[in-house]
């Protein structure tokens, strides 16, 4: 069989976000696949085995987008282009990002707990964003970081249901990023 | 059978968060109402028709949630309050809301049309919030209300992801506003 492991993975990821893990038979993935059912086992282990890979895939390229950062850029620089690379993975690998953000829930627990892990990584990492900003005097000394991180993360996460690839992604990164850095107050009002 | 219409909601409602509408099959609402698969299909017609009722009733929940927000507010604390209102009905009917913003594609073509217009009215009750006060004076004057109510909205409805009754909503979703409002850059920082 022709089948690598990444058009493998590929599929799977396409058939998880398409239908969730459940809706996902071993059959339907042999047929997108074109191959016999009982050889897809013995290439893939399990369907279990598959999510989890898409997971890893999913949990890969955003810590590579993360990694992408200058770390001398300013606070809001590296927030800004934070922001861009997550929606950039979001909008060029939406079915591992949908099933990454969607589908981890039904990890096996072992698989879980890796994945799970590698979110909370990741997180601490926006988290570490704010807080390194708010320390090096650029952001409000009152910032609450984790709450700042939750909003941005919570949104880009939440992209994977409205972003395509026609949306202009980094210019939407960079729309987000103005409102939250001088937020949406009038000049005049007084405060 | 002793089964209401209510339970019947909340029990599919429950399942479909838990397992995906896909993952869920008429035997499985049949035990968790305790009545027998052939009873249950002449109460409720299809599951189908059972994510369609999870769904508007999600719709009519955040829909409601708005109308309790007072017209005569300022622009900030109608912003504040619609966002608290969201987060309640997240937080106190978890599972119609993880229904809401995860199953809605699986809807067939009729029932997904009117879920779909529902949503985007009540994302143009948000942005609404945001462009009246805009025009009040109150916001921004060059603040783009499309984006900050995409990136107000799409945190509130990642919420159903990390929310959980023991959590503060309201005291988030004003943390949130004040981010919003405010901003997140240092006083002295030149513009």
């Amino acid at each position: 069989m022709a089948t690598r492991r990444d058009d493998l993975t590929r599929a799977a990821a396409r058939l998880f976000a398409e239908r969730g893990f459940h809706g996902t038979s071993m059959g339907d993935l042999a047929e997108a696949l074109g191959v016999q059912k009982g050889s897809l086992y013995s290439h893939t282990g399990s369907k279990q085995q598959l999510l989890f890979e898409t997971m890893r895939a999913g949990a890969d390229a955003f810590h590579a987008a993360l990694d992408a950062v200058p770390e001398d850029a300013s606070a809001v620089e590296r927030i800004r282009l934070a922001l861009r690379g997550h929606l950039r993975v979001v909008v060029e690998q939406l079915d591992v990002a949908t099933v990454f953000t969607r589908e981890w829930r039904y990890l096996d627990d072992t698989y879980r707990a890796e994945i799970v892990a590698e979110r909370r990584r990741y997180e601490e990492r926006f988290r570490a964003l704010f807080r390194e900003g708010v320390e090096a005097g650029e952001l409000r000394p009152d910032l609450d970081a984790a709450t700042a991180a939750l909003l941005v993360l919570s949104a880009a996460n939440w992209a994977y249901t409205w972003l395509t690839p026609e949306r202009e992604t980094d210019e939407l990164a960079d729309r987000f990023t103005a409102i939250l850095v001088d937020g949406i107050r009038g000049y005049a009002t007084p405060a």
